[in-house]
């Protein structure tokens, strides 16, 4: 048949190929802009690359494997076994076809659908071996013979590193010219020899102010490969930005000493999720990075003294993108990662990444997202709009400011229930060791539920409670030494957990600041309460919240049905963990940070008054 | 006149903007797509933003200065000092537009016309203060500034390093959010504060076998600002290509010695030309390197062995770009180094440096260029295609494998005049110590000329002299304790210069090499020497060979008049600055690269009978 060539028309695309004698479809469907699916490479064995031939040829032995003899009948083959005999018209399903339809999968706690497209591209690439006719270099050959099978068609040249090419020479040889390349966009980052394809995976971090979680991810199937959290060790220089800023700005010694605290645990972080999941550092190419505004600037070592001083103005908005070795992670030599785009100074990265986490844009009916973390941050969506603000909310929710006040380790009082007498829930059981969060919001819900406590806060007298208290109840509101009531949830006599007038006066402010928040957003959007379809609550503490004391004491609007509020967990890590597995995730997030208009609460006239109005508990 | 605005038309554009009362002309242009030139930086002192406004106002005190009153009475104005009050018609000269029409300089030795365009820009950004109201982030305000202004128009964002956005901080606070950005591409590099462009250098350099030459350049107009070069310190593993290969697929040690030790001596180069200069280091911002193919691998540390096996294919073939610093440059942090594109094993970058500074591929007549260094490229240009080839012809114009051979370095014998008597020219004067390439050839050229050498170059034992040769000569042709003929140019007593039998013929065979190969290409391009229009002789030693001598043994064909051949100096260096002040070039020379037929000599049927031919001198 020698330079005999045929006309191969391909549908549902209906785009039409001549090719010579002699053409896998495979390469003739690349050439028509089409590529398959063919994890094997082309060996026959995966029976990925299906397609139907109007009066196909007596199939292979691959084929009688691969299909039934129904669909065999039908015309049914693989691409990778047929060869172009004549003129032809194939059609190509579109689950055959690579990259055509992404892997859609769902968010565990949103529900929200995300797609499944790295950054990363594995691609076969069989060349032909060099001759003294056809000196073609090694790099040119590549690029050539991808753009030929359809892997790639740049509109440039194929870059690459000078030490991706000083590993490539010898892998390049060592398979004979037939092997995978690994590619970003337009660049060469790795070449392995064989006819299978090499895994590959994805680190993404959640920078918090107190505390880093971690997630590794398979990037074929998007699974979680191990979790990891540690204490933000930056917590040596303060526990909130303010604190971690001011020691920033001494001058670069005290920037690169936060930078290389937290890198250097972002690095054994990694490390100790590779080694957990028996996953080769050099097999993670992608990373993905979420954090508070002023976290990202220290990660990045970026002086962070704009965001301590009126305006608070962010020096990055947009993502950044830089080797993922700048950030402590000794994975593989050209992966790159992914820092999240920011709204503002108080808006921060996680929760850009939240919003992404949450498709929050894209919800048709009002939402409002609240991540309850050291900073409060609140984001109302409506109509294609969002309205983002932060509040000073935070440190009493993780234990800070709170007389008893503890993280939510070991010890911690996290639940509390009042009817006859009072119950705790200690994580961990044993002996109340103090109140976390959660247990605070319950204590002061559940008294302001038995009638303990009124709207205004204020912590009866032992001598003056009200009516109808439970006597086991009662019985806690006790004097200490210098005349000030407290509720006492312990006392074996070594150590007492209670609960003072200033420690309710601490959840009144931060509960306060939120809701009054909430209210600001929903005026400007020009909603009211009512027309919330949902309240979603992120952050790694929002879980244990019960729904009912977070509404008795304010910090979730009263007025909404429990099943319009959802807790969605670490929205923040959701968002770098999608971010991790889809290049279009870096573009959304860009889109939600420009949407977002950032509302500047105490510049807000009515702010003041919500904030006093807020300090009251709900009637 | 508060929020009243204006229509303003711009010839020879035709674009029209409306803009808002008290705006400039200059951002009016800006927004019309026509970016004015301002060196001055809007001040009103440079004179450069002309522009001619129908029914212009009185002109203000800089424009007086800037114009002849004939030019003001005909409405000639800077667009600086204009401000719109109602509508105009303004007609913007090409001269005054940025980068409308591009500096054009002539390369000094080959009179070809290259663009001044640097991969780098610097664009006035002045930036609104930030606000309580505006929070826009510091990159985001400056991209917005850029692309309001006209300066950047980016499809996508504007990007920064972490360590970029670090510096910009202070920066713009210190400079009141008015100062200059450095762009490449889409990328921010630095931003300085203040009204005045900073000053802005690139390096260039060859990276030969034998010799390192670089040149400092003023990226604003191209002068240069400094020339330095040194011997190559991978001599110490190996005089030539093949040897230092051998040296480095030893292992990743031997590989990175050669690499390191080529990166030192770059940077020493780099550190004393910009000290001599008195330019800062910080403000050379870009840099690029010509080298041939082996000298391109390890200097890239790229591993060279498939250079050294059949069928010696390159690694890359386009060229690369990487950071300054990986090649050893302590210039501006965010600087890339270019390094040229190849054509194949033997042909390198070396080469299509040359033609790019040559504008080879451009020329109209048949051109050939031959590059005599440690290795011998010959590139034909005819019709718009080219044929390149490399011969293995170096080493003895190098004084290589010459029995007296040496560089041409003091002491060397560079001219050698035969009329009644010998006469020489010694580098540097004072007693002969060797024979340098230009020597040899002379030398020959001129015993040819006498009668002393036939046309087989068999050098004729005193007793057997042809007749009609001046005494002085004759009496130079002398036996040795062995009875080998040799010809004596000086001996006094302690050092003896001579030319020996095996000396000629290494001369044969590295001419014959180079001329079998000009013939081959000929042959290929269906050309006659005499259509040669001119032969480009580069190379650093090309300079001194007169063209007589080299016609006579033959390297330049004898057929062609003297003014044909044209002695172009280091076209590789001239090459490298051309990459160097101009993105555009690398571009040229992917075409080159590409344009280019490598020519595999020895697969020529025809090349061993031209080899053999081509040892004979011309008759």
């Amino acid at each position: 048949m020698g330079e005999q060539s045929f006309e191969v028309k391909f549908e549902p695309s209906g785009r039409t190929v001549d090719v010579l004698a002699g053409t896998s479809l495979v390469e003739a469907a690349g050439r028509a802009g089409t590529v398959l699916d063919m994890p094997c490479g082309g060996a026959g064995t995966c029976g990925k690359c299906r397609v139907r031939v109007d009066g196909a040829d007596a199939p292979a032995d691959a084929e009688q494997n691969a299909f039934s003899p129904e669909e065999l009948a039908q015309g049914w083959r693989l691409a990778c076994r047929q060869r172009v005999t004549r003129d032809l018209t194939v059609v190509v399903p579109e689950s055959s076809v690579f990259g055509g339809r992404h892997q859609i999968l769902t968010d565990h706690d949103t529900g929200a659908l995300h797609e499944l497209e790295p950054e990363l591209r594995q691609a076969r690439v069989r060349m032909e071996h060099p001759t003294m006719e056809d000196g073609t270099p090694d790099l040119v050959r590549m690029e050539e013979a991808l753009r030929a099978s359809g892997a790639w068609n740049g509109d440039g040249v194929l870059q690459a590193s000078p030490a991706t090419l000083h590993r490539t020479v010898a892998a390049l040889r060592d398979g004979g010219y037939d092997g995978w390349a690994l590619l970003r966009g337009d660049t060469l980052l790795d070449y392995h020899p064989g006819g299978t394809r090499t895994p590959s995976y994805a680190l993404a971090f959640d920078i918090g102010t107190t505390t880093l979680a971690a997630v590794l991810l398979d990037l074929s199937d998007g699974t979680e490969k191990g979790v990891s959290s540690r204490m933000n060790p930056q917590t040596a220089q303060g526990d909130d930005v303010i604190s971690r800023i001011s020691h920033a700005v001494q001058g670069e010694k005290e920037l690169r000493e936060l930078r290389d605290a937290i890198t250097a645990v972002v690095g054994e972080m990694a490390a100790e999720l590779c080694r957990e999941a028996g996953v080769a550092p050099n097999a993670v190419h992608t990373a993905a990075f979420s954090g508070n505004t002023t976290m990202e600037h220290l990660l990045c070592g970026i002086d962070p003294a704009p965001l301590s001083m009126v305006p608070f103005v962010p020096v990055f908005g947009r993502g950044l993108f830089m080797p993922a070795a700048n950030l402590g992670l000794a994975i593989h030599p050209e992966a790159r990662a992914y820092v999240f785009s920011v709204i503002g100074g108080f808006v921060g990265g996680d929760t850009v990444a939240g919003l992404l986490a949450t498709a929050l844009p894209e919800r048709t009916g009002a939402t409002l997202f609240v991540d309850v973390g050291t900073n409060g941050e609140i984001v109302l969506s409506h109509g294609g709009q969002l309205w983002a603000a932060s509040t000073a909310a935070g440190p009493a929710f993780e234990g800070a400011r709170i007389s008893c006040g503890m993280r939510a380790t070991a010890g911690a009082v996290e639940k509390v229930v009042i009817d006859e007498r009072l119950r705790l829930g200690i994580i961990g059981g044993g002996a109340p060791a103090g109140l976390c969060g959660s247990g605070l919001i319950d204590l002061c819900g559940q008294l302001l539920k038995c009638g303990a406590l009124g709207c205004d806060g204020r912590l009866p007298a032992p001598e003056n409670l009200p009516a109808g208290i439970p006597s086991d109840v009662a019985a806690r509101f006790q004097r200490d030494a210098d005349g000030e009531v407290a509720f006492v949830l312990s006392d074996d006599g070594t150590r007492r957990v209670s609960l003072t007038q200033r420690d309710v006066r601490e959840l009144q402010l931060a509960a306060g600041a939120i809701r009054a928040g909430i209210n600001i957003l929903l005026r400007q959007a020009g909603l009211d309460i009512g027309q919330l379809e949902h309240v979603l609550v992120a952050g790694g503490f929002g879980s244990f919240i019960r729904r009912d004391n977070a509404q008795r004491i304010g910090l979730l609007p009263p007025e909404l049905p429990h099943d319009r509020i959802v807790y969605i967990g670490n929205a923040s890590l959701a968002g770098a963990k999608w971010a991790a597995l889809s290049h279009r995730a870096h573009a959304r997030a860009e889109v939600i940070a420009r949407l977002a208009r950032h509302v500047e609460l105490s510049n807000d006239p009515d702010f003041a008054m919500e904030f006093a109005m807020a300090m009251y508990f709900p009637g």
